[in-house]
C-alpha cells in the first residue's frame, strides 16, 4: 500500500520505546507528562455529568456546533476573563483537546515548505504536528527566562515564518516562564513582522507561588494591533482531566473561522458529552478549589525533587528550579568525568528502576545530548526521594 | 494573513445556509442528519458514565493509549462478532467518531493530487474532508442496488485511486443498499486491482425489515487475500448517541499503525471519559433492545413519508423506498411543467414552512440538479404527514 507523502516528514515518537519500559514492576517513572489521576476531583466530575444528563440530554448526546457547545463556550470566557482575559463566547472554539488546537492550526496555516519557529527544546507531539502539513522547523534557544527574544527576532526576518509557536509558561519539556519584559517584546514582533504568535498554556494555572506574568494573549491589551497577530490555546487537561479531551483556541477571526471549517471534517465537534460535563464543571464553581489543591500538590512535589537533585546528584546535573507546571528540564555537566549523555544515563537508570526521558527528541534541530525531562506530577514527595536515590545510584 | 494552499480546495458546507433558516419557528424539517434526540438512552448512558467513574475514574478521566481505551476496543471487536465479524481488539481502533477516521484515512493515504472514487451522491463531508488533503475526487454513478460495479472498474482502471470510498449500506444522503452480489464484485475488484476499499457503516444496524447483507468487511472472509484491500469505518451516532464521538475503524495492520500515528498528532486520543462510558454501554446488553426500538421507530416514520410522497407529490418525485437509515432521495421528474430543479423546490417550500436538502452538493462531480435529500428521522409520523402536505402545497 502506498501512504501520503506527508508521512515521510514524520516517525513515531522516539520516547514511544521507552515508554514501553515502563510497565515493568518497581520501576518509578519521572518519565511521563501527565497529571496525578489521584487529583482528579472525581466527585464533581460525576455530579457535573449527572446534572448535565438530567438538564440537557438532548445537548449533551447529540451532535453540535462545530465552533463548541454554547453554554461551555461562555463558561470558558468566564474562565478566560477570571484569568484577566476578555474573550467573547464567539472569540473562541472548542477543541479534541489542545492537541487538536495544534493540529487545525497546522492544517488551516501550513503549506508544505512553509517555515514555523518553535522554541528549541519544545513539545515533542507539537514538533511532529507541524511536520505532518509539512512544515520545516526552525528551533530558537531558551534560557532560564524562556525564549531568547533577541534571536528569535534575527529568526523572524531571515526565515519568514508562517507563524512562531511558544509554550511561555511552565513549557513541556523547559518548565520556563517566559519573564515579562520578554512576553511585551514578543508582542511587539509580531505586530512589526506581522507575524501569527501562537501561544499554547495548558500549564499556566499550575503555578506554586505567585502567579506569572499576564499571558501574551492577555497583553495584547496594551499593544495596539497585537490581538490580529495571536492565537491562543487552553486546556483542562492539566487541571481538571485530560480524559475530557476539553481544549479551547483564541484566534482573530478569520483564523477561527477557517480552523472551524477544518474542523468540521476532522471529527465534526468535540464530544458534546464532554463538553456538557465540562460547562457543568466550571460553573459548579468547584475549579478554584481543585486548582488551589493541585498547585499545593504540585509544589510539594517539586520542591522536593529539586532539592533531592541537589542532594543526589550534585555538580553532574545543573536545572532551573521551576516555579509551576510538571517538569523539571535538566542537563548533565559531565562534571569530574561522570555521565554527560542522558541516553546513556536514561539506560543506568532503567537499570536502577527509575526512568526519565532524554531531553534530545524535543528538539527539532540541533539537540542537546545532554538534557533531560524529569517529571514530579505522579510520583508523591516519598517516591521522589527513592526515585532520585536511585538516579544517583546510577549516576554513580 | 495568509492560509495554507490546501484551503484552496474546499468552500464551507453549501447547505449551511440552509440550515441557517431552519431555526425559524414553524419549519418542519426534514432537512437534517441527526438522530433523533428522543430517542437516546439517557437512563442507560447516565447508568453507564456512573458506573465508569465509580469502577474506572482513573482510566476513565487520564490520558489513554492513541489506539482507543482497551475495554472499548474489547466491547467493540465483541459488538463486531454480533453482527458476524471476526475482529480483535487489536483489529481496530477507536476514533473520535467516524468523521474522525475519514479525515485519519485521508491524512494516512492521500497526498495532494492523488484521485479518490466515490460514490455520486455522497457524504459532503466526506467529499470536503478528502479534498482538503488534495484528492481529485471522481464519482461513480448509482443506482437502485447502489454503486454501479461495470463502471466503477472501468473508472479503477482509468484512474488508478488512492482508494475507493463506498457507503453501501444505507448510504447518506442515497439511502441505497448495496447488493450482496455487488458487494463481493467490490471485493473481487478491491484484490484484481490492489486497490483499497474504505467501507463507511454508521447506518447498517439501522434496517428496517429483514438485514442488509453482510458488510464488505465481513465478505472478506470469503475471499482470500480481500482483508488486505478494506477500511472499515463503525460509528455509535446514528444509534446509541452522536455526542460521545465515538467511531472505529478497522483496516490492514500497516493502515492502521499509521493513521494511529496521525491521530496522536490530530488529538492524542479519544476522551476517554466518552469511551469508557461507551464501553459500560455496550457491556450492559442494552444495546439490542436499544436498537429494536430505534429500527421499529424509523420505520414507521419511513412508511409514512413514503405514503404521504406518493400521495402529495404523485409523479412529480421518484424515489427508492429506502429499506433502512435515515434518508429518502429523490428525484423531481419535471412531469407535467411541474418544478424539477431541486434549488427552485427547496426555496417554495421554505416559504410553506418545510425544509429538505437539495441534492447537487452530495455530487462531488456532475450534480444532478433534479435531486433531493428528506430525513425522516426527527419529525414523528403526524409532522411528517403535515410536512410532506406542504411539500405539496409548494409542488402546487
Amino acid at each position: 500500500m502506498n501512504f501520503a507523502s506527508r508521512l515521510d516528514n514524520v516517525e513515531t515518537s522516539a520516547i514511544r520505546e521507552l515508554f514501553k519500559l515502563l510497565g515493568k514492576p518497581g520501576i518509578i517513572s519521572f518519565a511521563g507528562g501527565f497529571p496525578d489521576a489521584a487529583m482528579f476531583d472525581v466527585e464533581g466530575i460525576r455530579e457535573s455529568v449527572n446534572k448535565a444528563l438530567q438538564q440537557e440530554a438532548g445537548g449533551a448526546l447529540q451532535y453540535g456546533a462545530t465552533e463548541g457547545y454554547e453554554p461551555l463556550r461562555e463558561q470558558l470566557s468566564a474562565f478566560m476573563a477570571s484569568k484577566g482575559v476578555a474573550v467573547a463566547a464567539d472569540g473562541l472554539i472548542v477543541t479534541t483537546g489542545s492537541q487538536q488546537a495544534l493540529d487545525l492550526i497546522g492544517k488551516t496555516m501550513i503549506s508544505p515548505g512553509d517555515k514555523v519557529i518553535v522554541e528549541g527544546p519544545t513539545f515533542l507531539a507539537t514538533i511532529q504536528c507541524f511536520r505532518l502539513y509539512g512544515a520545516d522547523i526552525i528551533s530558537a534557544p531558551i534560557d532560564e527566562n524562556g525564549v531568547k527574544v533577541d534571536v528569535l527576532e534575527q529568526l523572524i526576518v531571515e526565515h519568514k515564518p508562517k507563524f512562531v509557536y511558544l509554550i511561555p509558561t511552565f513549557g513541556n519539556p523547559s518548565g520556563r516562564m517566559l519573564s515579562l519584559e520578554r512576553r511585551k517584546r514578543v508582542l511587539e514582533l509580531a505586530v512589526n513582522h506581522e507575524t501569527l504568535i501562537v501561544e499554547d498554556d495548558p500549564y499556566g494555572d499550575l503555578y506554586f507561588g505567585e502567579p506569572p506574568p499576564p499571558s501574551i494573549l492577555s497583553l495584547c491589551a496594551q499593544q495596539p494591533g497585537a490581538r490580529e497577530w495571536v492565537a491562543h490555546c487552553g486546556s483542562l487537561s492539566k487541571v481538571l482531566s485530560p480524559g475530557l479531551r476539553v481544549g479551547w483556541m483564541v484566534a482573530p477571526p478569520e483564523l477561527l473561522a477557517k480552523a472551524t471549517m477544518c474542523k468540521q471534517f476532522s471529527d465534526a465537534h468535540t464530544s458534546t458529552f464532554a463538553q456538557a460535563t465540562a460547562a457543568q464543571y466550571l460553573k459548579s464553581g468547584r475549579m478554584p478549589a481543585t486548582l488551589a489543591k493541585v498547585r499545593k500538590t504540585y509544589a510539594e512535589r517539586a520542591a522536593a525533587m529539586g532539592a533531592a537533585l541537589k542532594r543526589e546528584l550534585g555538580d553532574a546535573i545543573e536545572f532551573t528550579q521551576p516555579q509551576g507546571g510538571l517538569f523539571f528540564w535538566a542537563r548533565l555537566t559531565g562534571a569530574n568525568g561522570r555521565i554527560s549523555d542522558a541516553n546513556e544515563f536514561a539506560k543506568k537508570a532503567i537499570e536502577e528502576k527509575v526512568a526519565f526521558v532524554p531531553g534530545a527528541p524535543f528538539f527539532a534541530t540541533n539537540p542537546d545530548l545532554s538534557t533531560l525531562r524529569l517529571s514530579f506530577a505522579t510520583a508523591d514527595v516519598a517516591k521522589i526521594e527513592e526515585g532520585v536515590g536511585r538516579l544517583g545510584k546510577a549516576m554513580g
